[in-house]
């Protein structure tokens, strides 16, 4: 018995998969602020009040994710939540979320179903739309998401912190990175989904003196708050919270393991100690890890009082 | 004696170039809309008024370009270009761009910086900003461009178009197509720069039923009108404005190609007869090519009244 093809984009062609892509995201419930949706030469939206937040972030194949780490649904809604995170840093919640999609000629039709679903029911999760995009050929699978987000009031960047300004980041950190060896090493298993911490972005936005999201690891971001800011920091690798996973897997080591990893994207932020009790009130795990000191912008990790090297801050992926 | 080594993206890595072009694009001149530039988790600008228009497209290397074919100043120049012809064809007004770069590992940091500064002139010769972007490894190199649209007036879409209205498409047809086919067979030269029809664009918003950009091949796009209005459309041949160059080097069949060639950027639209006098004042060349009919969509040629055939109606990148 011959198995039945499977219908790949070069069968279907770009325009008749936008069309009927079109027409089921024209069937969810529609958004009183959404003029013009998906399928026109721009998305039309009422202007939001207060601030509008700008970023965007890609997923390449072969370098953020390989075939199999992820559900084609769950890839495109990490390539939604990885902008998120980016909004939640700077104290604001998603409005609009556009996908850019680079695809070869040979991808299944369903694939791109998946990646594109997967993007509208993240940004639907968020309180946001997806409102527009374009398919582009390529080599590789790439998925950019532009996401359009809104702040009511103060907005936080990475400038501002202050020596004595404690250090706190949100959840655990570990898992993901670990999930990222393991698969690269051939092993078997799925990567965790980016979380989203939109309601502790905004509460944090509220009393911290600068905050971004972690996504090259703690050590390397932090270094980036450091020389936005013109601080230093001292870090106790003792209390960086370390995923229950991470610290079975990889031991003694897990805290520089977990520090380094990167592809957490949870918050750290630094916050005037006379506000610290504020950061209780979360309605998520949030760890003091250490302080902002005066001095060149620098990371120091210590460990039980002694000083810790790490070979590496964190990603770059170019090096 | 040794040639000096071109200085390369895996030389001096993401966060050191990213730092440096943050530190260029900030010596640009302040705008005061724009609350948080380049650099930080998000951009942050103040909320426009009216309508906010929300567009992407991509130019993939190998796809939309070969390396050659423009300078990296003049590929960063159209990758914002494509985006604002979308928005020119809702009638809208570009006001801030984000670039997602992919780039391999060897790319030289001249050819990063030649694209960040086209997309930064190109937007600032359009009255819009490059606030933000993102940087990601990928075995070649794409760029796509986000851009933050306002429209003041009424938003044109696709849908609209009545039997009866006149069809107006502005500029000429076929010299990039022609380029490109140039280029494509080994020869030299530059690809044109798109043109930027704001004026014309907004001027068209206020009398036009319908109206898209010309990207993909004035039959093609004209049949995109057709099926998102619900109308045919009949189209002269002999009145689609050829670029002389396509003039002389097609010669008799220039029409045909001009009107399937595609990547134009030129602006499409249907317009009631009773108010095709306003067209007339648009700044630019405009051509009345045709009109809508009543029927299902089609897209009918016509040379000296006799119907014409053509072998494709414009591109799909994937079929």
């Amino acid at each position: 018995m011959r198995r039945r093809a499977v219908p790949r984009l070069r069968d279907v062609g770009e325009h008749a998969w936008l069309a009927r892509l079109t027409r089921r995201l024209a069937a969810m419930p529609a958004s009183p602020s959404v003029l013009v949706g998906p399928g026109d030469d721009a998305a039309a939206v009422r202007a939001p009040r207060g601030t509008v937040l700008l970023t965007t972030d890609a997923l390449v194949e072969g370098v953020h994710f390989r075939a199999g780490w992820l559900t084609p649904r769950a890839l495109g809604a990490r390539a939604f939540l990885v902008n998120a995170s980016d909004v939640a840093a700077m104290g604001g919640t998603p409005a609009y979320a556009l996908l850019a999609l680079e695809a070869p000629p040979a991808t299944p039709i369903a694939v791109l179903d998946g990646i594109a679903l997967g993007v509208a029911a993240a940004a639907g999760g968020a309180g946001a739309r997806l409102v527009g995009g374009n398919l582009a050929r390529a080599p590789r699978l790439a998925l950019t998401v532009t996401l359009v987000g809104t702040a009511a009031g103060r907005v936080v960047t990475r400038t501002g912190a202050r020596p004595g300004d404690l250090l706190f980041v949100t959840g655990v950190l570990g898992a993901t990175g670990l999930a990222v060896r393991r698969l690269r090493a051939g092993g078997h298993g799925r990567l965790p989904a980016p979380p989203l911490r939109l309601a502790a972005g905004r509460a944090l936005a509220r009393v911290a003196h600068a905050m971004l999201d972690v996504s090259d690891g703690l050590v390397q971001d932090l270094g980036h708050l450091c020389r936005a800011s013109g601080v230093g920091a001292r870090v106790d690798l003792a209390r960086v919270p370390v995923a229950p996973a991470c610290r079975r897997a990889v031991g003694a080591a897990a805290a520089r393991f977990a520090a380094t990893a990167g592809e957490d994207y949870e918050l750290l932020c630094a916050v005037p100690p006379a506000r610290a009790s504020a950061v209780a009130r979360l309605g998520c795990r949030v760890t003091c890890i250490g302080e902002a000191v005066a001095g060149p912008p620098h990371v120091a990790l210590h460990e039980g009082g002694r000083p810790v090297q790490v070979t590496r801050g964190g990603w770059d992926h170019f090096r």
